[in-house]
């Protein structure tokens, strides 16, 4: 699934805001024309600009995240969305007495247009710096900007307060969040109980982790005494236990507080089973016990703590939220780095982890396969649409062992709806599947072992030679990344070009980010690993996406998505140089692949994946019995140099294709 | 030349480190061993010292740079130097009342062991946060670290001050530099009178500058009324002119103040000829007249015109000295960005920029060719030395039209010498030149119309095959990188580790950047263009080095830089790309050349710079009557795909190659 975008200029590239007549809002029109999707925001609106009164707030920011500044979030958090309407997954929205607007990137602007009524201006371009100058132009000078302390991070904070205080306006910290004083019916908290995961996918206890994030305490020149953890997969990650409080995402409401000697848990004890407290140790009071306590006394007791003397708390900077910031002071007493030690240990998977996901990639493949066997027999007959494509890999995937159900929504998108990098299909959308479009399936699975993300483009009929060739060269983009060997510590942003070069060749490119980090059991999105510019370097045992595309406005889509490990890589000379190996083992769509394009060692990577895949996925599949899938699954895989040529060269290295042209002209 | 470091993780990489025996200091032995290269730092010491006492200060950081922040500096100003006796362009000292350190980049760690006596500990880490452990540890809580403001940028003040404020030290600006205090012998003020360029090589006058600026400020939304220029290529682009302040940079001491109806230039006004001041119409009173003003005078009149209501200066924070920053107050009246509008506008060459500088390098290639000719020939014969190239060089140059001398001190290094990335030949260190040692030469010429800089390395006898493979390797970066299609506003840093790539595949890297800015008569390294993090993203009509290579300690080092131009790229489907043209025309070393290991591409583009090579410096070589210089370079530019394999395949693209293959194999 995709990565959050890059930058503006990259957004700026592909341009993906083209949209089709009547689905989309038309605000310049009197009337203005509003489709089906958009929502009524005008009560919601009233009354938050009548609370804000009282307070003197001009402006009120409301982002798209919650306390644990999380990527996606729970219903009950789902601020933003019940301000304006719009449902993507990324945005800021800004409320003033008489205006209204929201900052989202490319991936959204359509559906923004689409799901927002005209009391909401739609703002492309997603800078601190762009939602200021919106603010100074609205906000008057001594102007008071109110926001919700929680959901903003210290970096987020300071980028705001910078700009504001320098040109006379006051960002203001409100207590209360004044949209949840307006939302009648905000859904509640979850109260499913909590689960543990089983010992047999567990390497670590969350013992052992307690004592390596002491050993790093201990470790770190600045002499921490306790190490808040906010963001949700951290608890999730330390514990060994998982939630179902947002959707897709295996998360629950948690704060953890570790010390040399205590460890608290803040969360709604009432979701703690019996079981779990026993595994816990909750009833004892020695360091390896976890003490319990409720997720909202998160703040007094962290402002207690700061109390004591000779104390200093050590939080990540881009997951704490500014709530939390501003109670640790004086400043001595906090120790701040980008990502807390839980997320850069949490980044680099044991073997038991890597072995988990290897393995949920295979039983993965599997379903991805069935699909698209399926779709191959089934569109031709004219029935099928986004909706059940989507529905048919759920199933699939329901299937396999240790599912827990999709890791985020699938995005199954046919012909020019794929050119919207981020469209999930809805009932006013949905197209019929045919032979005359490509079609993108954009998809994942958490497993208990392991989460996946894939994505397939495929076309049933005759692709056009441009599809063709920008097809290849988004799978060379693949190959390029995939085969570099890199020296550890090599940041991803440095190295991401390398799944754009093809493209670049011709004139290509794709406005969104190249990969993500994946994990066991987690969000989709697993932070720090990646290709961004704020992700960490590469090392081996981390895993990651590589997925480039190209998406062509009102025609078609294509993205092609792999999951990589990260692994040693021997060379010549050189020591501790590394390499990607890829682990999700479905085939690419040979009628899409113009083989005249690649090289020799593209061509010959090929082959060798394709053997990979055999010979993983093929004994899964005689396991669960689908022999038709395997022999469907065998055909795809055939190497691409014995039907490219009819040649099938063993060894396709350049100076070996020379010689042997040497040798045979002078044969001739 | 090389490029400042582009991470500490790459330095480690590299690891320059070791030394030979007598050469460098040794200062665990009792009594310590000296080189006779090593200064004696005492009295600069304890004088210093004396001065820190009254002023309560625990320490003083001496910055290696001037008051515009200038990368190389005048020997006025080599404060650092005269303290440590380290003759390095890049440092930064610090002196408490028992210790003394001083942080340099591994391109010096050998030069420093070789510079600096006892008093001195080396650091190798040069992040601020190392400089601030250090100062943690030998200042106590509550002591006071004072600083120059000239020496500081805005920058690197905020970063010393953060951490240090947050551990209860206090960073205090002195207003009087207490190095100079002491400097008894500190060389004056130099009183050369200033020059204004020729006409013909202009294409924008100075008032045309002074208008594009103003026009910019309208267009700023911040709406400045005033820009400061410090930087000292700023004033000097700006007005067309040039000094001679700092050995082998054209530059001299000034500040530029431009609002919409004054420009004030301030600097030695005794050092600006009548003939100067009619070019500037400094006697008039108008806005496109210059106001000359004391060079010593710009804090006050900066300071003068803050009070004044309504203001709004424009600074770039990379090169506005602290000093000057300090006195913009109230935060309102000033306006920030990375790099000064001149420094971005520059960053641009105009056409007649752009062909000067391929012009100047035409005559450049001629110098270069002569030496490497001579070399061959004078080399076996046993008598020449590092010194007696390098000087062989400069000579060559001088005789070429326009020139002004070198552009920086030339690199000539043999063996081992040339594993030190800046070494530069003395006579304790000088090297006799054979035919079995690897030779490194990186020189660069001053010329009225272009500055340049390139890297030659090369073998008189027989190179082993690992010497061979990691030339042939760097080359592949020159070409990769070059021959690289991106879009307009792709960042260097996101591509420079194309000049890395096939080196990383055999497990071999380099410490140093990739590259750099250079421009008309100016510094070697103008900034802000090139492959660092901190630089800006490519356009076309930039210039910038491309200089991957290798180090093996104790041994050898490979270095290749040529220059390119950024230059709009035909696509198949795409508008808006760019690609790399090498304006430097001097022909690689054949001998070190493994053809097998490039691809019929990379083969391709050899021979194409060659015939380019050919048709651009040989008519040059026939003006200048060099009818044996021209020889030799015909001989070294025979077609490699001609030599290489007895074929000479006029298209190489892969999918010919494939098609051929085919056609012979039915053939047969």
């Amino acid at each position: 699934m995709l990565p959050w975008l890059l930058a503006a200029t990259l957004a700026a590239l592909t341009g993906v805001t083209a949209g089709y007549g009547g689905t989309e809002r038309n605000c310049s029109i009197s009337p203005p024309y509003l489709p089906s999707t958009a929502v009524d925001s005008t009560r919601q609106l009233q009354e938050l600009r009548k609370k804000m009164l009282p307070l003197k707030m001009n402006a009120y920011i409301i982002p798209g995240t919650d306390a644990h500044l999380s990527e996606y979030i729970a219903p009950r958090d789902a601020r933003m969305t019940f301000m304006t309407g719009f449902k993507g997954s990324s945005g800021t929205a800004v409320v003033t007495n008489t205006k209204a607007a929201l900052w989202t990137d490319s991936r959204y602007w359509v559906q923004a247009e689409r799901e927002m009524d005209c009391n909401w201006e739609l703002q492309k371009d997603v800078s601190v710096s762009s939602i200021t100058e919106w603010l100074m132009a609205e906000v008057p000078k001594d102007g008071v900007i109110g926001f919700d302390p929680f959901l903003f991070s210290l970096n987020r904070y300071e980028e705001f307060s910078i700009i504001l205080e320098l040109n006379n306006r006051t960002l203001k910290s409100h207590p209360n969040n004044l949209v949840d004083t307006v939302w009648t019916n905000r859904p509640p908290i979850p109260s499913d109980k909590l689960i543990r995961l089983p010992d047999r996918i567990i390497q670590r206890t969350w013992q052992d982790k307690v004592e390596d994030i002491r050993r790093q305490m201990r470790e770190t020149p600045n002499q921490p005494t306790a190490v808040l953890l906010s963001a949700l997969d951290e608890t999730a990650w330390l514990f060994n236990m998982r939630g179902n409080d947002i959707p897709y995402n295996p998360f629950f409401y948690s704060y953890t507080f570790v010390t040399m000697n205590e460890i608290r848990l803040f969360l709604h004890i009432e979701r703690v089973t019996d079981d779990l407290k026993k595994y816990l140790d909750t009833s004892c009071g020695g360091p390896l016990c976890v003490q319990l306590l409720s997720y909202d006394s998160v703040l007094t007791e962290v402002r207690k703590y700061v109390t004591k003397p000779q104390v200093k708390v050590w939080i990540g900077t881009e997951y704490t939220n500014y709530a939390l910031y501003e109670i640790i002071t004086p400043q001595d007493k906090l120790l701040v780095s980008t990502y807390s030690p839980v997320l850069t240990t949490k980044a680099v998977k044991d073997e038991t982890e890597q072995r988990g996901l290897r393995e949920a990639h295979v039983r993965d493949a599997v379903a991805v396969i069935q699909l698209l066997m399926w779709l191959e027999k089934a569109v031709p007959e004219g029935k099928e649409t986004e909706l059940t494509a989507a529905q048919y890999v759920n199933n699939c995937r329901q299937k396999q062992k240790d599912n827990k159900g999709p890791s985020f929504e699938t995005i199954s998108a046919s012909g020019p709806n794929a050119a919207l990098a981020h469209y999930s299909p809805t009932n006013e959308t949905c197209r019929n599947l045919t032979v005359k479009e490509m079609y993108l399936v954009d998809s994942g699975g958490q497993y208990l072992d392991g989460t996946t993300d894939i994505t397939r483009t495929v076309h049933w009929g005759t692709p056009t030679a441009m599809q063709k060739e920008a097809y290849t060269r988004v799978l060379m983009g693949i190959i390029e990344l995939s085969t570099t060997i890199f020296p550890s510590g090599t940041r991803g942003a440095n190295m991401e070009m390398l799944g754009r070069k093809a493209l670049w060749e011709v004139g290509l490119n794709y406005g969104h980010g190249t990969g993500h980090g994946i994990g066991n059991y987690f969000g989709v999105h697993e932070w720090p690993v990646g290709f961004q510019s704020n992700n960490i370097p590469f090392t081996a045992g981390m895993f990651t996406s590589i997925e480039p595309g190209y998406y062509k406005d009102n025609d078609f889509g294509i993205r092609i998505e792999d999951i990589a490990v990260i692994v040693p890589a021997k060379t010549k000379f050189g020591n501790n140089y590394l390499t990607f190996e890829i682990v999700s083992l479905v085939p690419y769509d040979r009628k899409l692949i113009d083989t005249s394009l690649l090289s020799p060692q593209q061509l010959q990577w090929l082959d060798t994946h394709y053997e990979n895949i055999r010979k993983v996925v093929g004994p899964e599949l005689d396991r669960q019995k689908l022999t038709a899938v395997k022999d469907w699954m065998l055909r795809q895989t055939v190497s691409v140099r014995g039907t490219a040529s009819s040649l099938n060269i063993s060894s396709s290295s350049l100076p070996f294709l020379t010689l042997m042209f040497a040798l045979i002209q002078n044969f001739l």
